[in-house]
């Protein structure tokens, strides 16, 4: 940490200061040039919080310095993670894993309907809701343990992986027989209590970024989970909010590069979600692969129209096998292959 | 809700348009311009997801009509409503109810410090948490029950109403015997399932606006917990996310005006959270009161350097007397009044 | 327009909307609900501010149905713009035109050394800055003419075009012997008076969305310039500012489909602003092109380490050829080539 | 300057940051703790750009210590600036100064009529727009000279301060005989070539944060006009843009006291334009003042439905009065006056 002493500061506020670095298990570092001094604290906590610093008599300025993620800085697996599947796939490695399929899981039907026709456009993973909190206590509500059993089902039948999304603590037990990866929601993305029980398992965990968080915040709970002993994460780019009212958020294509750069960690991006119109799903899903993303989310529905959910963001089946053709041109430009 | 047709939209695609609004249980009226026809659907589900049609062929922009709220809408109780509590507090009424404490419960001495020195000051309300799930899962995590019974203990002896966060349904049952108000913090905003057990009760909520929410989300938020049955219900703005980085947060003060043009709730204001830095508590405080708040949230401790949360944003004692006193100068100025 | 009146708007309140409508000009469309009455305005002007509405007693909302650009919108020109210049290169058509330059024309060994480097990977524009006003008042301040009548040679010589910036009108005449693409930077997107003058010509304008523009709001910039009758714009993604810190703007890709779906006028993109920061520049060009951007805008430096301006954002000359290389490889799968 | 090196980096890459720093003129401090190396770099320029530092080899991230303002910042004058003018109003002292007036003027009558009676409401000077590009070529452009002439005459009558927007160098000389405030819009915040010119003068200017401005740079635009001499600069708060939809843009209030922690200059609220709401106006201006705000800018009109331009976001006559009656109640409680 560095605190930057204002012009003004007197040896007494200097003191002050560092004596409270001091108590709070810094050692301290003074550089006093022409004009101010500058402390730096090094060696101690990394939650340490800044502003018990900045409101103190004297201060200008206090300066976080080491990244207060560890485990999840690129440092720590400089050549980068890759997770392995029972299947064979590896999210992390040469092949950007496709994992489509619909927003909920509405009947066997659909189900695998979607399941056969994503499978064989090249998806290596099958997504599907089965717990559907709703805006409105009217809507569509889920399938719930169901929709487990038919998307392992499903997953199974075609080789693909099975994820979904987790939102509570006590669906954790219920959802692990039939899922390969857990989904964390965006609005879950710091949920601490449900983070930490997560840490605690080995399946993979594909992290969606909060609409409002920094790639910052994204690490600091991949973190979390990390911590309690589950390294097996994807980070997911969803969309952030800002201004533009166009589209429902800004998927932040910028955030693939920086997470590699930050980070050992996969990162996913979800078209879909990030711009929520079927029409822009298609050229963002280029652009992330095109930005280096280690894995798709795409949402699929063989009759969009009558969808229960999100039916405006779902992809037709010849748009999604359009779009996988596309993206098997693209990838070898970085790299990369599609299956 | 209104669909405007591209000028080039054809008739084909205009009827595509009107048999799907009918399908949807709209009654649709068409007006066919010199450049365009414009579709008004009405009379039916508030709930529909309007890129369902923005996606159709032909459609230039569709615009939502009915206030999806109705019983958070001004409309619904054009007098506003006010929360009365047993203790003869009103929340919503001329008083401006003051609600302070420490951002953590730490130990009996130090919330009964506190209580003594906020309720002279003149708050009406004891705030403290119980549970703090924390970024770092080595930092103190809270008190717990124990902080409950401390908090109820603390609250009955200066007759302050005492506030505390739930954070997960299974904390509910736990927390009613010895709270007044349940908060519902800025990151379980949209924790629907929470929502949707909190509607099932009397007991107040106090429910913080998202960091990146806007106001329409926060009152929609507010008609699910009042869809299950539970009106009292007060609205609290304490920050949304900006570009600006000087404070963590920027406390959005016009929702203050905002939520009680659209809605008949009362809204409160979260300086503490909304500005993290105890030296821009103050002013913020009184820009609330003067905009219209009819509660503030204040963190106050008796010794903020030591305190084991949130310590910069908390008010040393006689800051938090010195803020009531100009408090009271400025309520009359809006005809309201400060204990 | 469209007005939904309140539930409890009386008559009165409907008749004075409703006249008020009229004076402006408009015809009135009136459809009674059961819960409500909406008005639908049609015929009149498009620059009415619609908050002389919304502040009308008994107005709910209010919605503006006609785009208020009319020569920018798609409809005006479904086919879409393409424009051709003299020496054969056509931005809108197949080819993705890369303009690529230094930020800053430094010197005439610095331009010629830049320019043979890209015109070899295959750039078809030379961009470089002429004047430079620069937040330092002791800051490098641009060569100015100079600089003009080298980029013209230095284009001349690789049959390149050139792109420089106006900043003031005075610069206008200055600048028009020596440029092909009057580039209008963020700052000036919303400079009418600007704006206006260039309307008046009929050199192509590169028109730059401003930071915290919208786009609807590039486009009525664009719109503004054509009502002139200059109807060659090529509109600019170059970052917006969120709360994200890691780069100094968010490049908003989406921008790129957004664009194409609402306007016939082709879009480029600018990574090097966009992100700030070299290592990022060539993953979101990688993205612009996959997402279907018309064209590039790459600042490239054969020694970015010395340059005056904006070194951190420039390619070195090797990155410049490998990203050229890896965009020939994309922009086959979207039906684009590169020269 | 710090410069925090990652803790992979090695003794080489340390070697080429210390030169890089040496040669821009820093002395440079070295601490290695157990994880990393820490640079800290003193003594040299103030704008210098970071990213230079970032990208290369081994650096984990670059801190800018000296705040990159000096004769904006706090300690330049710590006892505050106070803008003294002929007709005895000062800006930056015990009495908040209210500016108000139409938003354009519009005639001889409108102007003379709005000028008694924000004059007799006690507002000290009068504001209104001579020069309106606008957003629309076909919409009302001001009547230039004229207005200047006018406003100087009303201003004079009423011992009102005149205020008016420069959008133009061309301007200064056009308005310098008739103004005693020259305002610079939001949007030209950061038209250095402007600022530049303003900066020679020594009548006051009236500097408007840009919609998408830190506080930092709006100071930063403050010290380019100080560099060149002027020091009469009063910033202004005018609202910025975020993902709420309801308000064009958010007031944002804490600017205020942050403002004056960090500099010496005197700081104006603009709810007019900051809500762009009539029935926001009148809280978000009590909210400004009791944030501690030097003066505020308010539209009024005598008939604002047939303003010609902004006529949503003006005040009635009555309006005013009671706002400034309320004022009158709310100065006292932070020190203030109002006349």
């Amino acid at each position: 940490m560095i605190v930057a002493m204002q012009e003004t500061a007197t040896e007494d506020q200097i003191q002050v200061v560092t004596e409270h670095l001091i108590e709070m298990g810094f050692s301290v570092h003074r550089t006093t040039g022409e004009r101010q001094t500058i402390l730096a604290a090094v060696g101690a906590r990394s939650d340490f919080d800044t502003r018990n610093l900045e409101v103190l008599g004297g201060v200008m300025e206090v300066h976080r310095i080491s990244a207060p993620y560890k485990l999840a800085g690129r440092s720590f697996r400089p050549q980068g993670t890759i997770i392995e599947f029972k299947n064979g796939v590896k999210v992390g490695g040469k092949e950007v894993v496709v994992m489509a399929g619909p927003c909920s899981v509405e009947s066997r039907e659909q189900l695998f309907t979607v399941a056969e026709l994503v499978a064989k456009a090249g998806a290596r993973a099958l997504r599907g809701g089965a717990f559907k909190p709703r805006t409105s206590p009217y809507s569509f509500q889920g399938l719930g343990l169901d929709a487990l059993k038919l998307l392992r089902e499903a997953g199974d039948k075609h080789n693909m992986l099975v994820v979904s999304e987790v939102m509570e603590i006590s669906q954790i037990e219920v959802m692990l027989p039939y899922v390969d990866i857990l989904q964390v929601g965006a609005r879950n993305m710091q949920n601490f209590n449900l983070l930490r029980e997560l840490g605690k398992l080995k399946t993979p965990i594909l992290l969606k970024r909060g609409i409002a968080a920094t790639i910052e915040e994204l690490l600091l709970s991949a973190e979390y989970i990390m911590a309690g002993g589950n390294y097996n994460i994807i980070a997911c780019e969803r969309g952030i909010r800002t201004f533009e009212t166009y589209t429902r958020n800004t998927l932040d294509i910028s955030a693939i590069p920086i997470v590699h750069k930050l980070s050992h960690l996969p990162i996913a991006s979800d078209p879909s979600h990030g711009t929520g119109r079927r029409d822009k799903v298609a050229p963002m899903a280029r652009a992330s692969v095109a930005a280096g993303a280690d894995s798709l989310l795409i949402e699929v529905h063989h009759n969009p129209d009558k969808a229960l959910s999100d039916g405006a963001q779902s992809l037709y089946p010849q748009q999604f096998v359009e779009l996988m053709d596309s993206l098997r041109m693209i990838a070898p430009a970085v790299g990369r292959s599609i299956a």
